[in-house]
């Protein structure tokens, strides 16, 4: 999805909470990690889903791949959502956006389907994806039938009408055909399942895309056609890239990809990975390290140390300085090998034809 | 299709040849009056087209149908070029504007199929229009299978990236989601046929629809994923409403619809029909009166007196005022009542699921 602004530098979640108006999760029951430890820390409307699921009711998830690069961590923190609200009972729909890959990069749709198979499907479905309750598509070609094509572009179509050009604007900064077209499209991807399904939507999001939500939401209550459910959503903490910072696409050494060999990881982590430790030796020892803005702890608190008990001590070891940057990051790297080389024949294991019926 | 601009008073078609950069046409042999009285009059690439068809290869004739008030005479030109190239081999694409007449106009896409199938399409067939080699289609609901759909809206989505913002502006004044949205659809309406069935496309258009045409022309040009047949198109001359101005959907007085009974068209000929004689007996018996400007004569040579010669001695004779404005307006009269008498049979025995195979 398109990125209306640059993610950069520390955050303040709960500033971020106020200025969009959202609400704040804390003691979340919900059985995963990025809940437990308040990755995803914020929502609108998650108690709608949350009613469903307790009234046994059915619902699904929405999200979208760009298909563009490798896939890395940061996908993956979609990917386990996906997988959660899949066991949790969601339908869960997947756009490829190679429409707007193509409008706003020139990307071919043939590449795109490429890229969004090798990188992205494999690895979503070596993750844990099942192809049951899960339905991924192509935005260029919403197959299958034709009341579901139908459906989908015919409401990208009508949207049109309850957006202006002054709402665009201020929401894209530049109004485009191609980003227009891209944006609606982005829309009916959120909304249309409630059309086919008659069924409320959740989308797992980071804070950046909050104003395509927005909109989406927006847009649906204008709409008098249809009878929509309040769009849901979550939102996730950015996860950082190697350096502390972003990762970035095009450059390799700023994320770690599912296809990295474990030496390649370890290399990357060694070299890289941002610590939050002290400078001399002496001086970790007398102030111990931080490890809010360490990279190896938070990979560890993110996906690779579920135990909480054993990230505590990891936490409190590091704080005190007993535990040196170098230890941290060693034990980063064994966990981040074993999954690599376990995750990589799991990926050769994968038949993508199952998620694909066309 | 949308008005880019209104066409009033009288036009001079040479002149708007040169800065359309048309090709006039003169002394064509296509066997129907719109070419024989030059009423169609200028086109760009029509030889491609008499090239398919002395080759006896396939081709399509696209149009549209804005779903919008009664149909009247002015529609029935349109519908005689579907005819008459339904007869010459093409395979005739009709789409229904809906989307359009949604995003311009808030007219609901249930409103629209009811004035499409009663209004224009039920019309079409008492006409002479047959379901063989015929695709009457919906813009929201580009049904019967997915391929179709798909190819259809996603030609829309990927033309986006062709065409620029100040290029849209120049074209249409103002920069709308819903218009812009409304123009993408309308050039993959006019070129999705080549991809459907890799045939050209020939589009009948008044001279006010032409940038909508170059708009298509020039962006299939552009996207280097498809290989386009140009676009070709043939211009008829505007026809002039009952007062000699334009037909307006809000004033039943300017126009003879084809559900009119024949009275009341009698009555509004009589009324309202636009004169070229004199205003007193003596002046018409002394000066005569303009054919040109009579819509009378005009309504004959257009639709009600196709012979020839009939045609040219009422000419000759209310120009030399022998013929008085009341007795051509009489000669038109008859030939409109028998014409809506025996049309409204035809139509009321119109069996429209055959067009509408769904």
């Amino acid at each position: 999805m398109i990125n209306p602004w640059e993610v950069k530098g520390e955050i303040d979640y709960h500033k971020l909470v106020k200025e969009f108006g959202l609400k704040e999760i804390n003691n979340s029951k919900l059985d995963h990690l990025f809940f437990k430890r308040n990755i995803i820390y914020a929502h609108r409307d998650l108690d709608r889903i949350l009613e469903r699921i307790k009234q046994k009711k059915p619902f699904a998830m929405m999200t979208g791949l760009m298909p563009s690069g490798k896939f890395h961590l940061g996908h993956m923190m979609v990917a386990q959502q996906m997988i959660f609200w899949q066991k949790m009972g969601a339908k869960i729909y997947i756009t490829v956006a190679d429409v707007e890959s193509y409008n706003a990069r020139g990307q071919s749709i043939k590449e795109s389907r490429k890229i969004a198979e090798e990188e992205y499907i494999k690895n979503y479905i070596a993750l844990g994806l099942k192809p049951k309750n899960c339905e991924i598509y192509f935005q260029s070609e919403r197959s299958q039938n034709a009341k579901i094509s139908n459906t989908y572009y015919r409401l990208q179509n009508l949207l049109a009408r309850h957006i202006t050009y002054n709402e665009f604007k201020g929401i894209y900064g530049e109004v485009s055909p191609g980003k227009l077209m891209s944006s609606l499209l982005q829309a009916s991807d959120m909304l249309h399942p409630m059309l086919l399904d008659n069924v409320p939507v959740i989308v797992p999001v980071g804070i950046d895309q909050d104003p395509h939500l927005r909109l989406a939401r927006d847009v649906s209550k204008r709409i008098k056609e249809y009878k929509f459910h309040t769009l849901a959503s979550t939102y996730h903490k950015f996860m950082p890239g190697l350096g502390g910072g972003k990762m970035s696409s095009s450059d390799p050494n700023s994320y770690i990809a599912l296809t990295d060999t474990p030496e390649e990881a370890e290399r990357k982590i060694k070299k890289y990975a941002f610590s939050g430790g002290q400078v001399t030796l002496e001086e970790h020892r007398k102030l111990g390290g931080n490890p809010d803005v360490d990279v190896s702890f938070q990979y560890l608190k993110l996906f690779f140390e579920e135990n909480d008990k054993k990230l505590e001590t990891i936490n409190k070891n590091y704080k005190s300085g007993k535990l040196l940057t170098g230890e941290l990051k060693q034990i980063l790297i064994e966990k981040i090998k074993k999954f690599l080389k376990e995750h990589n024949i799991k990926r050769n294991k994968v038949n993508i034809k199952k998620f694909l019926k066309r």
